[in-house]
């Protein structure tokens, strides 16, 4: 157990900058919890001259990040490169194909590839960690493959986006619009320059698309997320959602059911008295169920450099212990496809926010719609009342099936006097 | 690895009989994640005629849990019965020595004895598995020993102990007084007949000694906890915190600093802000600080039979799936006793609540022992007026050291006109 293990570093960018520091400022602690030393010997990237404050002294530099998949002496192959397909998809698996080990944190890959990954590396006897794949330094992963795995889980939700929640709890906070709190997530490094994976709910899909492969044991399964962003969000859906008791978070829920798995991505209304209301900023937060241990709930930093190396250097230091654990749970031979359930047999309450031009007529036409669709109205906000003057009308329905309501909502939006289509919400009342 | 993990469970209370609901239940479940089956082959309890509900045909049963640390053909001993000593380290110590696994929800023991019990499994290369030792089914000894394994941890706190959140968030939600709500307590199933152990802050001490150990590589060091309970807080010492935007909880506190390591478990007021002062009823949370990964933290419930076997069958599917970690996160052997901060270094704010006799003179007199003591006061609040009556005084101190008030608090006792000793209560502003 003293022989070291050699470790390659594809791609410096944040993460494996960060991933470079910690192992070499903790090189002592690192070997005092794993009985052997973390050596890392090769990295790659495009741009050798920039500096990342890092030193690189003894540490191999090669051009294409492929020559480390293969390159002699190296036990772990760890892939900080972005992107599900192109180097980073060659480089995981030319390295598993070689029987290295692989650490990584790229979500997409593993979104889209990762059963295939996993058999692959099982085949092979190697490793595929992927803490730092989701919410950042939290240790779901772990948590759910190990820690819950003597129960069978319920469902698994959360915040799994920090640049959403921080967008939303700033619009919560400053009452401004979606566009003008991007620009500004954008100028304090919170947003990427083009936003639309986080904001669009795509980077959430994936990371749920992992932790559902996790928890309910059946292969990773992204094409069935159905995924809606926050970029219609106004401010004032946010307001009248506040007025009513609730917040609005992006949240990735994947439940089990009798009929199958769902799996979705939407704004939410959550009531202000649920734990994950009150996570702030861009921290992330994951609730999971299980049979025999109940609700437990994590919470911590979901991205940036220091956060996601804890999360890689912790696979790492798993490997150099020497355990080989089944990659998503359970043997990737054994992984099937999960039934799918879609969301229009979601069941829940719903939150409605109208903008109609006051005449009279209008709500009869509306409440007529949701009676014709067997859908009860909970509670109603109207505000503006200039006779004439368009107005907010903000419903809360009772529990229904989503078919109804995207039919109600159909119906709703060809009607006169409706100055936009409807927004519709959906609350989940954990 | 088709090879069954035979085990044995020594102790059938609550959490030793769900514990064989949970392998008989989910015996397919289990051996798909460990890509073996999970047997439970023998078992001990004092009582063999109590209808426990569960199904143990085919269990051999012996009257002498000493017997099952030697039985042949069991690979692990799953140690369920209560006591630092006694049978229970009779239990352990013996199967350990004979090569056996050892699982264990006795944190009693493990505060005690666990440096030694480390050594002694490591020496036989047996793991000695104690994720239900603290904190119920939060998977928190994982989290510290391997998912933040990559972190020099800085501090690790939390609400441990349900009962005496239960008491607390009870006091708080019906302003009825200890007594009163430790009896419905009782009577609710959530505090023992003598709830000394709980209310007295021990059982906190003993899951903070363990968390210690875990967080900073040290030996266990249950001797220097400073411990204090919750049985001397009035209703009205919460009425007035909530009053200043705090909450009162009990908490285990372990921090590291350039002396030493500190470990205390007494009531703190948190502020309303803080994630931990809305951890409700009989859950348990725990907030653990890296220099990498930040703060992450861990919410769940604390005790009970379905999630102390869930932790209890997750350090099994460990044991089955092959790896043998350090038991506190580094060898045992490797460890050192702890540095130890005592509780006088203490440096923070702090709550006093006095009650006076309304007579000129007497705020003068606790006015000038602070100053004396070089600590200055943040806040006051005074009640009840009618000249010559008892009042109470509500101050709040701005940051100093405990010796320091610990000197001022005494002579503040000495004082005529005070009704009863001060009462004082930390704050800590996470």
């Amino acid at each position: 157990m003293s022989q070291p293990l050699n470790i390659a570093i594809a791609g410096l960018g944040t993460v494996g900058a960060a991933t470079a520091q910690l192992l070499r400022e903790k090189a002592d602690l690192l070997e005092l919890r794993c009985g052997r030393p973390i050596v890392l010997k090769a990295v790659s990237a495009r741009d050798r001259s920039r500096d990342r404050g890092i030193d690189l002294t003894g540490v191999e530099w090669v051009d294409d990040a492929r020559t480390l998949a293969t390159m002699p002496g190296i036990d772990v192959v760890v892939a900080l490169i972005g992107g599900a397909d192109g180097i980073a998809y060659d480089v995981v698996t030319e390295a598993l194909a070689a029987g290295r080990h692989v650490v990584t944190a790229n979500k997409a890959m593993l979104a889209h590839h990762g059963t295939g990954l996993a058999r692959m590396a099982e085949g092979k006897g190697a490793a595929l960690g992927f803490e730092a794949a989701v919410a950042g330094g939290i240790p779901i992963v772990k948590a759910l493959r190990e820690g819950l795995a003597a129960n069978r889980i319920n469902h698994v939700y959360g915040i799994l986006n920090g640049t959403c929640n921080y967008i939303l709890t700033t619009m919560r906070a400053t009452g401004r619009d979606f566009g003008e709190v991007v620009e500004e997530a954008q100028n304090l490094g919170y947003a990427e320059a083009d936003p639309s994976f986080d904001v669009d709910g795509v980077d959430t899909a994936h990371k749920l698309a992992i932790l559902t492969s996790l928890a309910f044991g059946c292969e990773v399964d992204f094409e069935s997320v159905y995924t809606e962003g926050i970029s219609s969000m106004g401010a004032e859906d946010i307001r009248f959602a506040e007025e009513l008791g609730y917040r609005v978070k992006l949240l990735g829920i994947a439940q089990q059911s009798e009929d199958g798995i769902s799996q979705r991505v939407h704004p939410c209304l959550v009531p202000e008295s649920a734990p994950i209301a009150h996570v702030p900023g861009v921290f992330n937060a994951v609730v999971a169920g299980g049979d025999y241990v109940g609700t437990t709930v994590y919470e911590g930093p979901g991205a940036g450099g220091g956060p996601t190396a804890s999360a890689v250097v912790a696979d790492l230091v798993d490997i150099a212990r020497g355990p080989r654990l089944a990659t998503f749970a359970i043997a990737a031979d054994k992984l099937e496809k999960p039934v799918s359930v879609p969301i229009s047999r979601r069941v829940g309450a719903y939150f409605i926010c109208l903008r109609v031009r006051d005449v009279p007529g209008v709500m009869a036409d509306v409440t007529a719609i949701f009676r014709d669709e067997a859908i009860s109205l909970d509670s109603m906000l109207q505000r503006g009342r200039a006779p004439g003057d368009p107005v907010a009308v903000v419903l809360e329905t009772h529990i229904c099936e989503e078919a109804a309501m995207s039919a109600a909502l159909a119906k709703i939006g060809r009607l006169p006097n409706m100055l936009r289509p409807p927004r519709m919400i959906r609350i989940e009342s954990f």
